[in-house]
């Protein structure tokens, strides 16, 4: 049994031109997805009357209801009433209730723009306004007994539009089609896509639980979507899949859902009442930028140094020079030294450093672009693991910020067993 | 003469389900739109290989050349390359750059993987890889004398392969549908769109001159896009527009095309010869980690300070103790006592100190959110200068950094007359 099918097209020249991201496509997707619909197919077409006219009518013939943005404003080139007129053979008349509303708005406006502002007024035959009471223009057609709802290109107006109105009506819809979702996104880092999917390939779920991997650089996130089937079943289902997923994963999943991994780890430092401060050389303040980025990460992050140059290394975290003569910038004994002196002189409990190659230049044969040493200094004393990471500056100054992050995130897991 | 017309396909559960914004099919869409290319529509789906073949087909249809984008990795829900085989009726074969790429990473590689990992060199019949030197997914099929892209859905990998195989690809295919463009993006910062606006709309530009705004936050870009005509016209045109251009906005362009302020900052540091180092208190890393992201900024970046906690703007940056108390973390005594400290412990030609209030919390009547004090420490003097942003806290954040950064590109304009 699959939920009801739902197609959303968005329409704007500013759309296809790239001009503009389209981000009210993904929001209703997400909204209708979660609210258990069937996401058939999203279409971004430009303000060009036959392309809407052929989407429209496609979409009407595969799908069950369907979402219409953008092109409904005043201007010359909103041509989304014009289009849908043509396609469904429906005369636009004047709807009154809309023309009322914009008629006591005329006298704020220069007679000029009356004609331009009642074209808000003229809606397809059959139209419902989704919200009389104000001004913004959006409605409701059912055609070939299919629900179908044009709302305005603007986010505000669109997202608002769609949680009071779309939500609701599609709700009462077709009752039998509606399914809720249990669903849950597990967060990974540290471990390849094709490993995740190997280990996931060893539980036998049942064919109810819908998973999907989605590598989002650097971390794997994998989805648990279960369709309720109107009985107790599907939640039994979703908690004990998602008991499965995390005992062959383990603490490679590092969150859920909005977890981030700075949010996760500050959070564990927030709980266990430690402090965390940082010395970054290769990644250059990323790991701060990320911890900063949090609200509240005043709470657990002192803050750190940045020692993109051996003075700075010495200057700031007391790191002999013979060491780094000795040893060189990139070496376990540099790491170990920046995360005890970043911890010595800020009075941080825990002190993370990272030095490496980040490229593309720097490499050597012994050391090539990749090679990285992350450092923790902690009570229980001072540790360095080194690492060798692919890809372009961009991404290994990533790889190492996520796992000095991930490094300290698990040394608060064994420690304080939050 | 209307130019080649190009359609999108997004391919990913994780996109049709809202999970993920589509950003790639946006940043293509603006690339093929600004090379001169017409976009007809863009489709996001799902892993649904009946799906894609439809949309492909219909797509091959009615364009001249059709982008692809995802399900090109190696998992079980990865079904792009299956889905076309089926739709173009050509047989997946491995391909042998592929398979031995593959192979040559198989080593690092559990045997329980190479099946898995295999996937990705079984290809549709006709298949050209775009970058046989990577391991990277993405090639081209000819189908129906029509070009037709797949490239990988992960949006570094996709650009990369976009600007560098398919563009250049693109532009020597059916040079008669295929116009050259004459085109500059220019990067402006601190000047509101509607003021841009205003100032072009001042100009007399020519009719052939298309010019197109996009804000992205926190800049505005200009385009500039001529189209040639075949005779020597176009080029004269777009000498004279870039000139009438600069001359109306000045050094509110801080750089063209690809530069980034962090780049046009530090290409003038170098040229000066001159070293900056940061304190950084509200951006926590932002500044620095945006100057180290440019490949041979330590040439003129040492590094700097993230003092979050004021102890450590005392500890790393000599700011008393006293003054802290007096004026506040957030002040101009403090600012410039950042710049001066965090100049003088590092030897730098130019210290540049932010301290501000980021949100959502740490408000007050006098210092309400978005209150900023950026310093500059130079041979001339130290002075700061105080801004009130207003956005989230990601978005005063970059504000502060970008200004920041700003602040020493005026700097060295005016002394260095670079």
């Amino acid at each position: 049994m699959s939920g009801m099918k739902v197609e959303i097209i968005a329409i704007g020249d500013e759309l296809t031109s790239g001009r503009i991201l389209n981000t009210t496509s993904s929001y209703a997707a997400r909204q209708l997805f979660e609210a258990g619909y069937e996401i058939h197919a999203m279409h971004t077409i430009g303000d060009t009357p036959e392309l809407i006219g052929e989407a429209l009518k496609s979409a009407i013939s595969e799908v069950d209801a369907v979402l219409v943005t953008g092109g409904l404003g005043s201007t010359d080139d909103d041509l989304t009433n014009e289009a849908v007129s043509k396609a469904l053979n429906r005369p636009t008349l004047p709807n009154l209730e809309v023309l009322s509303i914009v008629r006591t708005h005329l006298d704020e406006i220069s007679p000029a723009h009356v004609g331009q502002l009642e074209k808000l007024a003229w809606l397809p035959e059959g139209a419902e306004v989704l919200n009389p009471q104000s001004c913004m223009a959006g409605y409701q057609l059912i055609h070939d007994q299919k629900p179908i709802f044009f709302l305005p290109g603007i986010p505000s107006q669109m997202k608002q539009l769609l949680r009071e109105h779309v939500l609701p009506r599609l709700a009462t819809w077709h009752k039998d089609h509606y399914l809720t979702t249990y669903q849950r996104l597990f967060k990974i880092f540290n471990l390849p896509e094709s490993e995740v999917n190997r280990r996931i390939s060893t539980l036998d779920l049942s064919g109810d639980a819908h998973i999907g991997y989605y590598p989002v650089f650097p971390e794997v996130h994998l989805s648990l979507i279960i369709r309720d089937k109107q009985d107790s079943s599907a939640e039994k289902l979703f908690i004990s899949s998602c008991k499965a997923i995390n005992t062959v994963l383990g603490d490679a999943i590092y969150g859920y859902d909005r977890d981030c991994m700075e949010s996760v780890t500050g959070g564990l430092l927030q709980r266990a009442g430690r402090r965390l401060a940082v010395a970054e050389s290769c990644t250059g303040g990323l790991i701060a930028e990320k911890l900063t980025a949090i609200a509240g990460s005043s709470n657990y992050f002192l803050g750190g140094v940045v020692a993109y140059a051996n003075d700075l290394k010495t200057q700031f975290l007391d790191v002999p020079a013979d060491l780094l003569k000795a040893h060189g910038a990139v070496s376990r004994e540099t790491a170990e030294a920046m995360a005890g002196g970043i911890r010595n002189r800020t009075g941080a409990d825990i002190g993370l450093s990272v030095t490496g190659v980040a490229g593309p230049g720097g490499g050597s044969a012994e050391k090539p672009v990749g090679t990285v040493y992350i450092g923790i200094a902690t009570t229980e004393g001072t540790w360095a693991t080194h690492f060798l990471f692919s890809g372009d500056r961009q991404q290994i100054r990533e790889m190492t910020a996520q796992s000095g992050l991930d490094l300290v995130r698990k040394y608060l897991l064994q420690t304080t067993g939050t």
